[in-house]
């Protein structure tokens, strides 16, 4: 199934205990009262508490006489107006969310104006004062290619790699809106957030091109940009 | 001043008794408490619930030392994350927010995509099917012009002119969104909803161009097309 949401009123994607709102129990609980069992689904990653996405994939296995277009109406018919089911499809046995994904692209979004706008103040982040984009572009081949990510993360002493390879990042311009889409094979806790903040930190001349090189080979989360607001980030394609 | 709003959690632009939240009541707490006096202030017409702005315009007379640029501050300070006060200009005395002003521009749009758009749900009107735009531009041209527009609006029994001038009507379309820009010299109350759901209705072939001028001459409200949500309609700008 391919998934959006508006993350506003959640507590994140994954389940957690009862009294949590989030984005997986909602999803689970209507299958559940469909199907008439308990149904766990798999999500392609989770994404945090006022993270959005327009296109999360899930899959789940389960025994039903609906058919995919049944059970998309069925699931749009009881979810609440902020979540969404795109699509339903039949996939083969060995299909898996997370496992068999081979990246993703995220989207950050900044209001770069003067004024903040109302309308998009849960999708956005408001940056009164203008970036430097020209410069933000020159960054742009620092951060792409295999690269240990160790410095843009949150995720503390964990004994899983911190290597990860970024595809391409973009940065679009539209009106007083400035959005950078990342392409990527996956990102680590909070590293889009954190390479968000080293962005404008650039933009703003806080930090120099020059010192993204040390900035990796340092390893260390205090010498990146600071973590950005989660409302920005927006979770568009998983790839497999 | 000139100020933008998310009509969503509001009854509407007009103040009312005490327990009701209206935009106009939130801006005159916060005028009062920095001018220690009772305020009131005069918008340039009232929107209904749920409606939004960009560019509603207001007026008010007051003492206070303060500087315009201080008073849009102190204010942007105080009022909640939904409502911004985009500029405060001195005026002369004689400017009244709607008895000087001289035309309004209105947009209202719809989503026309078999599936709704999660971040656009409180913004825009949702319709799945796909509606016919080049018949709805056809019918732009018999909108315009100085008309009685008695057929297209919920007031009964007002003693008042319904004759209003629409100078043009624009139908934009971005990706799945349809936006139709009205600009007028005024709007009775409920026509740019009214108007909407006519072109609606001629866009899904239910009414034809050729029954407009019927519809104008017969000053009927039920010969008009349905009343479409509020929500989709925005004040753009007011014109003095």
């Amino acid at each position: 199934m391919i998934v959006q949401y508006d993350g506003t009123r959640y507590a994140g994607w994954q389940r957690q205990d009862k009294t949590e709102n989030t984005i997986q129990g909602k999803i689970e609980s209507i299958l559940s009262k469909m199907v008439g069992t308990a149904i766990t689904i798999n999500g392609s990653g989770r994404t945090d508490a006022g993270v959005h996405a327009i296109g999360q994939v899930i899959n789940v296995k389960m025994n039903t006489p609906y058919a995919p277009k049944e059970i998309k109406e069925y699931m749009n018919t009881y979810l609440p107006e902020d979540i969404y089911i795109r699509k339903v499809h039949v996939v083969e046995e060995r299909f898996h969310a997370r496992l068999t994904a081979k990246g993703k692209q995220y989207s950050y979004c900044i209001v770069n104006h003067r004024n903040p706008n109302v309308f998009r103040r849960k999708y956005t982040y408001h940056l009164p004062n203008k970036l430097d984009i020209a410069t933000m572009e020159k960054a742009i081949p620092y951060f792409l290619g295999t690269k240990d990510f160790a410095a843009f993360t949150s995720k503390k002493n964990s004994k899983k790699s911190t290597i990860r390879t970024i595809h391409s990042i973009e940065i679009l311009q539209v009106e007083d809106e400035v959005r950078l889409v990342f392409q990527g094979d996956g990102f680590l806790y909070h590293m889009i957030r954190i390479l968000m903040g080293t962005f404008i930190e650039i933009g703003y001349g806080q930090k120099r091109v020059e010192e993204i090189e040390e900035i990796f080979q340092g390893r260390d989360r205090s010498k990146a940009g600071y973590l950005v607001p989660a409302k920005g980030l927006l979770l568009e394609e998983v790839f497999y």
